[in-house]
């Protein structure tokens, strides 16, 4: 497997609005170290983390804040938040070309979603929903966990959840998952991959069990729906067996409801930030079923980042043209890879 | 000096028996991760260590054993001895192709072997013997230090034992060792190179003093064999200064002999498996003499170790063309180069 | 920022003269590892730290000395102080070629230089002079702080001290050092950079009032001599505002002297020694002062580590063509590079 190229001329989260604040933060995304910060009047700023000067990460002591200025802690080269700069060391004129590159940056969905790529193109209706993560109606548990593999392995491992039953078995996943049969549709010109696994009769798995206070076996569905390139939404539908199915206009009263959320966002060829979020429409006060659900999904996720990690030494050590064999279960990560080369191809035009 | 090449179509021990059983186990030969493990009926099997679909390792949690067939931890893609599929997720077809690479494996000597290149080509008569490991009339002590340095490096180490005086001085080393010239022996066309050193009347160290309890001086004959490209043999025979010669039909009840086997297998171009043990044919049920002889052989191979570790580190980082100087000693070890880089061609043919 | 290749041809300091007695002592230079020990006439004699034979490091135990003599602690090969071989294991013959690269070596200032390159260019007369580092009227402290960056990245930073203000703000720095404007002058020529920053009101900053006692106001010029590619001076002048000037032959009996020394010898393309000397005409004998300038000036240049060894990853990181912005305090800087580039490839002709 080749390294999966960076997808430029899109939007990536690269933070939880939570992280950014009153302190300088930086966060690499597809290979660009930004700088995000929060104005005094609460705006999220992005810029690139590198003083035009020398280049000194402005995310780094004794680099800090003055007001809406950033101050670079080598020789104090200053900028404001829109990335222009307003002072330099030793003399009174500066130079026209001192200017940060700034980023294009929305605050949506509890995410800090920054454009890569040509800012020209920045178009915040492109930017895909996941309404729930701070929604009324909805409680959720978020976090991120550092992956030492390619965002590739990622998608992959996300938009094939068969393995659940393995490698989370006695977490999210049972015998059902493995074994009931797919179904994929793929949208090339948006760029969507959906895969649908409907388990009529299953095992209610722990994760569930104890959020939702099931006792006995379940309807469960999963509805996978990829934006390429970076989020990624399961629409995990949890029933008692005989609960009806929604009705013509999409109630649903008798099912419980979490919204899987995650966002894969290249760090740099090799790395990944593996944002993950678990938004619930039941307990909505239940702190306890919160931790729970936090635990437990962070337990989930980092059973992938040990896995995948150890994959990206499997991949890195192999020899060129190694093949991988795919069988049906594969059908939408191979469409996901497809979109992805696509769209890379797209932007390097 | 310029990496020596794996040598492939030919064994290589990957472990000693007493490592693989019932727990899947994993050991990298000339950059092949190969998977380990005994059937219920106790044979052991060789396979490739990578899942056919996603590369998944099957040494790697939660992949197991069930029976004699691995599950991977990843899909559960699952495997039988003779590394086909017999399981696959979602689906009961299971792809044709759909089979992992298996070693030929051969368990003698106490050593697993494996088969690394062209199975066709796998004859077991070619496995070369150390028939003292586990051989009545023999006690021995045994282990594996692992290498952070390139094979030859090890090699080189072994055939040239001039180097016990300084690197080993206080365990196996006397000023004799350095002192006596060598004899060389070469037979290009089977790969053997034999080295010997006889002195007549030698300081005994510390190694062989404690051990036989000899505590004058001593006749010390060392007679290497090394078999290319894995297996190294060191007779050595230890007789205090007066003790006739072995008769003529290899009688020599008087004197202590000494097995010394080492295994050189390559793990990556840049680390090997230092295989070692000690066989003798005195104080065979002393406890107090195996464990003494196995401390300090564990010793001598570990000042070994930091010794190559260190000059792994110095080759690395040298200049292209940099020549080393050689003298008498180094006859056997530039014959063993010699024979690798033939024996590397042939199989790249 | 291309890596700045080494100078060749050129005096570096390897050492100080107290780090190197009878123990054998290594230190790379420009990527040569050089091996430096004390005779016992107490000579300091320099030579390649790779014996001949195996290249195993002379440095590494259990090479040792016996007299003027290196034994390799390999396989026996020994040295005399010019580094001819003298005794090779197994034979009498010593081959003609069996010497060691021996480098020029000066011990002078308190420094042990070593020539990198031709040595038939080798002239003493060339090397730099620091002669305050062990001269009567002066008191020195000094250290040698290891930096995993490449040596250009020093030289910039100690050639533009506005970075003082901003990095080592507390210690050394002042809002007066970053606001004064510089003059530059180079002799291309000598290869001699000379930058002068002369502040004429200026906040004394702890460095200088913990160590003169001065509690008001400053007069404080800072007068920078650069001789590439290994030496750096700054000469600092101390004084309260008010005092008169140098007299016109450079008595200047009413402010303090501070000489601080830098030299700047690269190790590998991405790590450097950085040695550091501060040397005072004041409170000479008086132990408080000196341990107080030896901790304030260590954390400094610790300060510098910490963020050229951060700069070093960005630059390693960074795209091929990034373009740096330089105004005025880097004009020194820039001369700096130029010269080192000249240097360069001058040697390598």
């Amino acid at each position: 497997m080749t390294t999966t190229p960076f997808v430029r001329d899109q939007w990536y989260v690269a933070a939880y609005g939570y992280e950014v604040g009153r302190e300088l933060f930086s966060r690499t995304v597809c290979g660009e170290p930004v700088l995000l910060w929060r104005t005094e009047a609460g705006e999220v700023t992005g810029m690139s983390d590198r003083c035009v000067h020398r280049r000194f990460p402005l995310s780094q002591k004794p680099s800090h804040l003055v007001g809406d200025q950033v101050v670079c802690g080598y020789h104090g080269f200053t900028y404001g938040a829109d990335g222009a700069c307003v002072n330099v060391p030793g003399q009174r004129r500066i130079p026209r070309t001192a200017r940060l590159t700034s980023y294009p940056v929305v605050e949506q969905d509890s995410f800090v979603w920054v454009w890569i790529g040509d800012r020209e193109l920045a178009d915040e209706k492109l930017i895909p929903r996941a309404p729930w993560l701070d929604q009324p109606g909805y409680t959720t548990v978020s976090g991120m966990e550092p992956l030492a593999a390619r965002h590739g392995l990622l998608v992959d491992n996300l938009l094939d959840l068969s393995h659940e039953t393995y490698l989370h078995g006695g977490y999210i996943g049972t015998p059902e998952v493995a074994e009931t049969p797919i179904t994929t549709e793929v949208d090339e010109q948006a760029g969507i991959v959906r895969v649908s696994r409907h388990m009529e009769d299953a095992v209610c798995p722990p994760f569930y069990a104890e959020s939702t206070g099931i006792t006995g076996r379940i309807t469960r569905w999963q509805d996978i729906e990829y934006h390429a390139p970076c989020l990624y939404l399961l629409h995990s539908r949890i029933a008692p067996v005989g609960t009806p199915p929604p009705d013509a206009d999409g109630g649903d009263p008798d099912a419980f409801h979490v919204e899987v959320v995650y966002a894969i966002t290249p760090e740099t060829e090799n790395s990944t930030h593996d944002f993950w979020a678990v938004a619930r429409d039941f307990a909505l006060g239940d702190e306890k079923v919160s931790g729970f659900l936090h635990d437990n999904n962070r337990t989930v996720v980092l059973q992938d980042v040990v896995a995948l990690d150890v994959l990206e030494k499997a991949v890195a050590a192999e020899r060129d043209g190694y093949q991988e064999l795919s069988i049906n279960i594969d059908t939408g990560g191979l469409a996901a890879r497809r979109i992805l080369k696509r769209l890379a191809e797209e932007a390097a035009r």
